[in-house]
């Protein structure tokens, strides 16, 4: 993604829906002060602690596992209905080391290889090339997953002499199309994991700001260790701390043979642990308690610490879909389970359409051309607003006539110029 | 190093000679709060900064060569004489991710090979298998490094098909064998590698408590871009801050060629920011500000910062050496540039012997029987104090006469006690 910081850079004042940072509005710094100071008094109270064993704890080297994963356990309890051993948690610097450990210690042999559904998050595909994981794409549909193809991709690897170990998916509002997996489908790719013996590699970034009332997490569902569940707080806690985590309770006969070694009938975590040791030795356990704190602050419950946060993205979600539909008309395909039938007053593009998700930071904007890298710059210096390329999504890189907006970090008055810029740029380039 | 920490778990009661951590005393809680309002006052001094600005940058997502890196040139020059470009930095998540980095890069093909001063630093042959980049031992002379073997290495391993690209080095106060190389080694070293055409791999994270008078560090040398220098904070800043980094000035044609792809003449630090994107996103902007507020505190000089630190190492390297020489008599080998000519009164025991090193956190060993881990374990169980095998630092794992004994993080008593118990063992296990 280093072109699109270039463009990002050079045009400082384009309008970007390509960012997928998450709102800065209620951000402050006197929280990440008070959030250490939560966890430093909850130290503090344990049996037979003292001001030497809290100093230890928070500025010294510390367990490879981390120092917050009894705080996790308890939120993943609280906020997902899930069933954490807190020995399983591995605390991450950020989502993306969970990933890279658990792609590493899945590969023993250059013939592992990783499902993923495509288009997908590009820093899986990133960090699958960091881990030389083979990655085998698996087509989305509608619904967010197309079973059938999860099937045949995984016996056509096998019939090929390759390994197929996991499945990677985003559940909940999918990167880049925002699309949420009901609760059928999530058992019946539960079921299919279980018939292919395929781990399924479950990110769940965004699902906390969904509708409570949605379908529960794919771990939650899980009852034979199938889901390895990766965790972010980047969203939902503060991305300045750079804390994730991995729950992966699986246990692993003779080790999982790769990089990790031996351990007979461990968990999973340990495995990763011992990676993580050569990697980053443990995530600063400074970053932990601002996030600890966090935790602490809420009784557990991200989902209540971000009910400004949710509100504000579910408001922009709203906005974006009403803004298309008065610049485009209705053109809304329902893909992605969102509210359908607008009524929208715009003029339509032939070939302009958009799914509608039910949540999430991103939504897909289908267009009449191919939207690739020079369009992009094309559009950012002369309309001044940033939308990024589907292709980029897909490993084979070739251009498609898509765009993904993104909106989580914008401002509502900042959609509609955004919008407008785009609008004009898309009518423009259609009239090529 | 996992038996090592499960022992250290199971007699929590033995004084650990084995713990390579920094001093703990010196540590405080409110120092990191004062830290991170220094670095955010920084912020909020620059031309155009508003709080919104302050805050994105320490709280949101953010640049992936991080953003102390203009302190961190700062700090090199006013500590190490090193002139560096901030743009050619990559702060990292501790040193070991620099490591990572860097040898993930250099590895393009299964043929690129390490070579590695040995015994070295177990997290070195770590982050080498982790990359999947082969090590080729280079033999450790009582000067530091054969620098005759070091030739040869590189030419066998070209002869074999191979392709040495680097030669890992701590040339201050290495681990475990705590010997600092002298200036004309450092010349010397530098040459050859021009000849090889070996990159060094320069890890430092103990010379900053030396002696100042003492020889510069390679980089500082380094006039030709030969030298990769690993930057650590672990000790000179704060281990809970978990921030390291890396100075890559080389000019890249075409790109490492390895996970980072082509790159034509940019900086390799830019292929390192590249991995790194796939690997942790970002270093903690909040850990980076407590480090940056360090350095601001204290005018970018860890060697003013570390005052109490330093004197307190070097007192204890001194009683650690005159408590060896209580028990066991003059045993110093003088191999560590150290002073040496001990008067030590106590009763030697044959095969008993040790080096003499001038600084660091480390020294090593010589025992008259192997010192491997289930003689730790029965060392830990009857006689409650820990040390190192040495074998830990060799790839082939064949056990050594030899301990590491560490007493960075002790206090005087705990080293007298600790050396009682472990001269109470070696004189045990010496009848056997």
């Amino acid at each position: 993604m280093n072109f699109l910081n270039e463009i990002a850079q050079r045009f400082p004042d384009a309008i970007s829906l390509a960012a997928g940072r998450p709102f800065e509005g209620f951000f402050d710094l006197d929280d990440v002060h008070r959030y250490l100071e939560l966890f430093r008094a909850r130290l503090a109270a344990r049996p037979g602690s003292d001001e030497a064993a809290v100093r230890q704890t928070l500025l010294q080297y510390g367990r490879t596992k981390g120092i917050i994963h009894e705080l996790i356990a308890e939120h993943l309890r609280v906020d997902e209905g899930i069933t954490a051993d807190p020995d399983a948690l591995v605390v991450t610097v950020g989502c993306q080391e969970a990933l890279y450990l658990t792609l590493r210690a899945l590969r023993r042999t250059e013939r592992d290889a990783l499902l993923v559904v495509t288009p997908s998050y590009v820093g899986a595909q990133g960090a699958a090339r960091l881990a030389d994981l083979r990655v085998l794409p698996v087509r989305e549909s509608p619904e967010g997953i197309d079973l059938a193809d999860l099937s045949a991709q995984a016996a056509r690897a096998r019939a090929a002499g390759l390994n197929p170990r996991a499945c990677y998916v985003i559940p909940d509002f999918a990167n880049p199309s925002g699309i949420r997996l009901d609760l059928a489908a999530r058992r019946r790719l539960l079921e299919i994991a279980g018939e292919e013996d395929l781990l399924l590699l479950e990110d769940n970034p965004y699902g906390l700001f969904g509708d409570p009332a949605g379908p529960p997490t794919l771990k939650a569902l899980d009852t034979t260790a199938r889901v390895v569940y990766l965790g972010s707080f980047a969203k939902t806690g503060l991305p300045g701390a750079r804390v994730g985590y991995v729950l992966a309770d699986q246990r692993v006969v003779g080790g999982t043979g790769g990089a990790a070694g031996g351990g007979a009938g461990g968990l999973l975590a340990d495995e990763l642990a011992k990676i993580k040791s050569m990697l980053t030795v443990n995530t600063s356990p400074i970053a932990q308690a601002v996030i600890g704190g966090k935790l602490l602050a809420h009784g557990g419950s991200l989902r209540d610490a971000n009910a400004r946060e949710t509100a504000h993205y579910r408001a922009n979600l709203r906005h974006v879909l009403e803004g298309l539909e008065r610049r485009f008309g209705p053109g809304g395909t329902g893909a992605g389970n969102g509210p359908n039938g607008g009524t929208g007053s715009g003029d339509p593009v032939p070939g302009v359409s958009w799914n509608v998700p039910s949540g999430g930071f991103f939504l897909l904007l289908d267009v009449p051309f191919p939207a690739d890298d020079r369009l992009l710059e094309q559009c950012a210096e002369e309309f001044r607003v940033l939308w990024t390329p589907v292709h980029h999504f897909y490993a084979d890189e070739r251009p498609r006539n898509a765009m993904r907006l993104s909106f989580s970090h914008l401002r509502p008055e900042e959609i509609d110029e955004g919008l407008n810029r785009l609008a004009d740029f898309i009518r423009y380039r259609s009239r090529d």
